[in-house]
């Protein structure tokens, strides 16, 4: 039978949020999950595993970038996987872009003939696109200038070199990018060009018949980022291609040790983003001895409630980097 | 233009939950609805508006029920509307039951085989229910006994009557019947016969033809509970009946000032639960010009986020009841 | 390991909805749910159980409500249990009201200036809630008027004596009360004030003290409607109260032989409308070796898919009631 | 006003699924969803207008597969984008792998034990993709061989064409490549590596460094496979990479001209995969005076029952290809 039992959770005043977390793991249904998922990546870090983060585009939109950039410089994240809407936009953010905060139920054709582009309660607007297109096509040019040609005469970059040669020209503490080429942690987005960047990409190639962003390549990179015998685990902010290739360079490597889901999709249409951690065990990308827990609801609130949490601990405990 | 931008968010050493929601504002999607569901709750108890209160009775299962009897205990709910399982639990656990935690993904057969009953991943033992029905009994005799008969002859109960009258009989500071009792708050339920009480209750008017329970007289209770002039707010945890019965009430009386939900429920199949807060402006459930939020997530995370930030807010003005 | 296999799903030129479901046992995700939750419901009306047939209110503002009606007429409902706004628009619609189909996104406000309620995408004018008072003033007065005393002298009708007395009165064999009236099915509502209803029930009473609704009877009503020795079996669409009373007396009888659950709602909140048909069988609610399936999705299409299926198989037996 | 009323929908002995889904525009909820997104993809196809496709890899696992090849066949798909997984599952279904049917609820530590791997309740055997990678090197090696060297002498293929070549080798009408390879149909894939595909790849260019995955000049095609004149349509079920890549190629093109999303994904956390039609205009992703409809559901009930009405209106018309 079990040992815990549900436990009144009460406020006192001044309650932090290390506090408030502490009494989740009694009060039961997502609480409890996000009590054992506070604890699964405490655990995580204490035991010296290589910890893969991943996480959607949206995500980076959200004011959730800085904290991402945090989790990167305390040393929280080995291995990033994102999509290229979040490089995008910690791009445009490191860069002076600000995006205003609207409503989900907003006009959308009269945000179009204003020139502002939504996702969800977010706008971006068109000028700061625009001042993304100056800026990567010079950052592309100059990194292909710089960068040595292989065997054949290319300029042969796989997206994690490209990404980690951007984070390089940065300069902004809360930039994932920037954390991430700093703190040497490799950052991974198979499907690179499914984003502006796509199209930039492009019409660079247009001109440079040269130039090859080789994705294959960097498969090798994310398997190699971790090996069998080290201790794996794994932060998955929502689903998608972020996600799913965690799991799958996990699997070539024996699988995760931890692991934490966090997102609001639900696994009934069999969708990878809905996928749980138990369902990832019958492939071996999370051992069957593994600890991992699912928590259902939006990481924008989730993920600073549990974070907070490890991070108060691990900062208590003396062993956040830095 | 939105004058709000989205700003990254930052821990702490220490963070309090009210420094941590304080930042949500700026980190969109739910983060910006927790946000400003905090605002609302907190106006809505300076402006002096009465203030609704609904929830499910999973929630009373849950850990949550110690911080709802806070809520009444402060202040921050003049009238409450719930299902009779909440009843039921709070009862159980005033007088001693503890609720064991287990797992979504329990083996059902087997825990039936062991007389646990699972809500989600809350168990409640068939000895704690066969325990509240010794009490129940007892209780509703009593009850019984001392109420004067009405011009007919008969003993004729509200089901908001009988909750203050258990109320009243319990002693437990954690309760929110006990709570709701000593703060004049009342408790209603329409659908009083749709869990073990319904039960006992009949076995009771089996012996007792006089014995009745009243729900026509009880929704001029829920109506006359507030006024047209007087302002008035909602706060409304899940759907259901709960819900449904607080804006009911509401619209006869003007509607809605301010109002709060909180659910995991979708709106695109036209359930109660989910349906928003403009979808109640519709029907003048909500006042056209109030101010409403709709926060999509489960209530065992959020709510204590949430209102630890207006308790802490309330706290620091004085405002506190108590 | 299993012996069925994925198998393509194929269209022809006329196919049936039979046709078309008959494969979906090979489809998989939700597909393979609504097969077989077409098979139990053929089953259990082959089998000769008693089936409770549930559904929330907005299935009835639905289109749904006509082919409830037609579950009832045909035979597949013994027991039908639901939320008081189904109730009441069944009636609207049988004397006449027309609901206008709109938009989830309406502008509410201008909606609510126009006396427009809007349930998701269908509406709801003032005129038909007004015409609805004037008509079931008349009816509570009539049925009032007819109904003998008890030995206190009171006219104490159950929710579900009034709805039947109410479908004795209305002439349209698309009315799902006219249906249940004529056929002799029991409509059960446990929350028979939470609603307009309420309102009409309350002013009636205000005028005749002696006019009581009787809930707790009808408890007795509804576990009496079937037995332990009897097969049983359920259709519960969306959640709520409804279902919950449904599985609340099959606990008292021994649990269902048969489930087919269909909601939107996830169980990841430990909600009832989210419970599945396993959290049942730790209750007892639902027997241990009973057949259950739980289909995620919206009733308005999954409901006359499923049960034209069933539908067409019992035609083709002959087994269809009239 | 609407123009349109709720009407009860009715069964009648044998019915169509064209005759079903005919009476859903009076249904309301997400039945008139099903209903719009019938006519929309019916008008794009009478229209001329170019169709994008797009699904996520789960429903290639399922059974929509056949459906899937049919769409393609029938001439209703002229651009298709899917994730590497869907390319993968194809390719075993058309070699003769058989998927098993299991439950969502099984014991995946006891799954993965005997070699068995979930997605949702489908199941797929280490033996098959032992089969599939003993396939996919030997058809790599005879692409590579085939295929003409660049300027640099490099073998550059992008996935589409990759794809395409595959498709020519397959056999089996029911597959999704070999309709697409036979019917001139191109499939994007910007993820090629998130896979078993990726790995089989990257071991084919650890011997060939002359072998590139060339996915900037794949950007081209899809932009280039329609352009600013025609007529665009979208069919987007699920989300996700698939989605959003066909939304990113219509952007650069003036946007589409009709929308249909299916999926269970939820707009309140702002990700792709709930993103909405709405959301999409203010991107100009979609044109401001489109039509566009967002269906909520699994796609293995909802895209079945859809097309079925649409195909057999076309073929009413004799508009089907074939």
């Amino acid at each position: 039978m079990p040992k815990l039992y549900v436990k009144d959770v009460l406020w006192k005043p001044g309650i932090t949020v290390k506090e408030l977390v502490d009494q989740f793991d009694g009060v039961g249904f997502q609480a409890t999950h996000v009590s054992e998922a506070a604890d699964l990546v405490y655990r995580m870090k204490v035991s010296g595993a290589k910890i893969y983060f991943t996480f959607t585009s949206n995500m980076v939109s959200s004011g959730l970038r800085g904290l991402f950039a945090q989790v990167i410089e305390y040393g929280l994240a080995d291995v990033v996987i994102t999509t290229v809407g979040g490089i995008e936009e910690d791009i445009m953010k490191a860069t002076g872009e600000r995006f205003p905060l609207g409503s989900f139920n907003a006009d959308d054709v009269e945000l179009h003939e204003k020139g502002v582009n939504r996702i969800g309660n977010i706008y971006v607007s068109n000028e700061s696109y625009e001042r993304f297109e100056g800026l990567i096509h010079q950052m592309i040019r100059d990194i292909y200038e710089k960068k040595e040609r292989d065997e054949f005469g290319l300029v042969r970059l796989t997206p994690s070199e490209l990404i980690r040669e951007i984070g390089l020209r940065l300069d902004d503490p809360h930039s994932i990018l920037y954390q991430a080429a700093k703190n040497n942690v490799p950052i991974f987005c198979p499907a690179i060009t499914d984003g502006a960047l796509g199209f930039h990409l492009f019409m660079f190639q247009q001109d440079h018949r040269d130039f090859i962003i080789d994705v294959v390549r960097d498969f090798a990179n994310v398997i190699f980022s971790t090996s069998q015998d080290e201790r794996k685990g794994l932060i998955a902010l929502g689903g998608g291609v972020s996600k799913h290739h965690a799991i799958l360079a996990a699997l070539i490597n024996g699988g995760m040790d931890y692991a934490v889901y966090m997102t609001t999709a639900s696994h009934h249409s069999g969708s990878m983003s809905g996928a749980t951690t138990n369902e990832a065990k019958s492939w071996g990308k999370i051992k069957d001895d593994s600890e991992a827990v699912t928590v259902i609801g939006d990481c924008t609130v989730l993920f600073p409630v549990m974070i907070s949490n490890v991070l108060d601990r691990l900062y208590e405990d003396g062993v956040l980097k830095k």
